[in-house]
């Protein structure tokens, strides 16, 4: 009940009267101040005014399944329609992967307020305090084959980079093909992971961490990673982003589930590049290169041109790119 | 301390006493005797002669911890030398991913006297009744990539027609890329799941379902479903079997992780192909055709010449293959 309050009230221009709460959830009036009285803990401004009702002017970063619940009700048609939300988890992708062995349907959404157990690529830790990060995970379950799912990642990575934009208004950029940048530091990493047979997919999962309310990076990072609040200079709610990439991910997928190639997004997605049309170090297993950055092809790969001027496209899966005088 | 008992019974050509036993074990008269009396009742025949000790001149089909274990102690370096096994299980496939997750050690084998949630490829059910097949799936850690792992279902193809053809002597066959076939029928299937990243591989799970000593099969997959022992018209033991599949899988697994393509067995696989050099039809998502089946490549592609005299390979990732007049 208390997602649908929130929901009401927030869709509501005007104040809502306790007697139709209490009428449309058919509850007591003491039912309906004992929610407004959960909801002011949780950190919302809710403004009381006698013979008016209810109103919400205003919420800290309030971070609940309710609030992400009333935030995406008849936003997106499965893209977190199912919530899981904890306090404190081991890791969102953890959890997400277990639900998709469960049978979880397509587009389940998990986040946390902590991880206990937070995962970069192969296995690294990722650094996950408690309060001032986003850490989601959506369970999907594909189609297509295999071979297509690594293109997830530039979906969800161009999703995020979009969905940013939107809520803050900054020039935040992609770095191919799973980080993204702000200012020419490091403000989200994507993970993605996928349990398959030879032709079949059982269920991708993208993990994406994004520093929001960080205050301060430990001195080995300080350098390369950042947070909106940083940037900004103030707190940022958690939950619309959350509900935004959500929103902003459903259409590209969609779309790309319709095409399953990445030409639709291709050159709006090299306009958020960081290294397109840069110069940048090409790190392979047999062979690291410096080379010109052009950008992602219709597959999601990346477009160099060498030296010698010729050009080649490298995978995700065999290289990583960094910038030929640091990180981007 | 069964399973070194059972691995010192068998390994010696001679009685055992039971003063040995106790010593070697640090146990009782009363411990080895209650030992003793669980072999008979597991199915292993044991003669006791007084003043000379215990021997074992046979046993039934036991499928049991300590059987496999001491089968497989000292035969392998890692390939099922940490066993699971249970009477009964969901699916060994489904254990071997949780142990997967939870950490287990390359090569952990997980083998079940029967599946209650057996499971073909696709999320297709696979029929598991008790006491007449084998259920095993094998946990792999490789340090490949992710693009390499589907030619892990070759080489376990592979393995288990090399070790039915040892431990039975009979002309099995291999239906690329993962049945094998005994006298135009299927004898196993194979089931290859991975827990990858874009370019890292968490773990791999490969499960085989081997039909042992099944008496009959419903009518409607009689005519395309056999079992050793219809075929050689007595019961079979199941374990020996898991331990030759263990070993013959280890030896080519090394090999594969050396090459990383499978040159080193192509002709060889190729000899042992029901589908070599015979018409089959390929069947596709946008496209099926008849074509004459040439063998593998050195990646376990399947190269076909079409009527046009062309010559295509096909991956088994994106076709199906079955014979033009039926399964074969």
């Amino acid at each position: 009940m208390k997602t649908e309050i929130l929901k009401l009230l927030r869709e509501s221009q005007d104040y809502v009267s306790g007697q139709q709460l209490c009428e449309t959830f058919g509850v007591s009036r003491t039912a309906v101040w004992k929610v407004m009285n959960q909801l002011k803990e949780e950190g919302y401004e809710v403004e009381a005014v006698r013979n008016r009702g209810y109103r919400i002017v205003g919420s800290a970063d309030v971070m609940t399944q309710e609030e992400l619940e009333s935030l995406l009700d008849g936003r997106t048609k499965w893209a977190g329609q199912h919530v899981v939300y904890s306090d404190e988890i081991d890791s969102t992708n953890i959890k997400a992967k277990q639900l998709g062995e469960e049978g979880a349907s397509h587009g389940t959404l998990v986040v946390a307020d902590m991880q206990t157990a937070g995962r970069g690529r192969r296995g690294r830790g990722w650094d996950s305090p408690s309060g001032s990060s986003i850490y989601m995970s959506i369970m999907l379950r594909p189609k297509f084959p295999p071979v297509k799912a690594p293109m997830l990642t530039i979906v969800m990575a161009y999703s995020v980079a979009r969905a940013l934009r939107t809520c803050t208004g900054l020039d935040v950029q992609i770095k191919w093909p799973n980080d993204i940048i702000l200012n020419g530091k490091k403000i989200v990493g994507i993970l993605t992971e996928m349990s398959t047979e030879i032709d079949y997919i059982n269920h991708v999962v993208i993990g994406v961490g994004i520093n929001v309310n960080t205050e301060t990076f430990p001195e080995e990072i300080a350098d390369k990673a950042t947070s909106l609040r940083i940037e900004i200079g103030e707190v940022q709610k958690r939950a619309p982003i959350v509900a935004e990439i959500m929103s902003e991910f459903e259409k590209c997928y969609e779309e790309f589930e319709k095409q399953e190639d990445l030409s639709f997004i291709q050159e709006e997605y090299n306009k958020l590049l960081v290294n397109c049309g840069k110069d940048v170090c090409i790190l392979g297993a047999k062979e690291s290169y410096q080379a010109h950055a052009l950008g992602i092809n219709e597959t999601g790969e990346l477009i160099v041109r060498r030296e010698d001027g010729s050009k080649e496209t490298v995978y995700a899966g065999e290289v990583s790119v960094r910038g030929v005088y640091g990180y981007v």
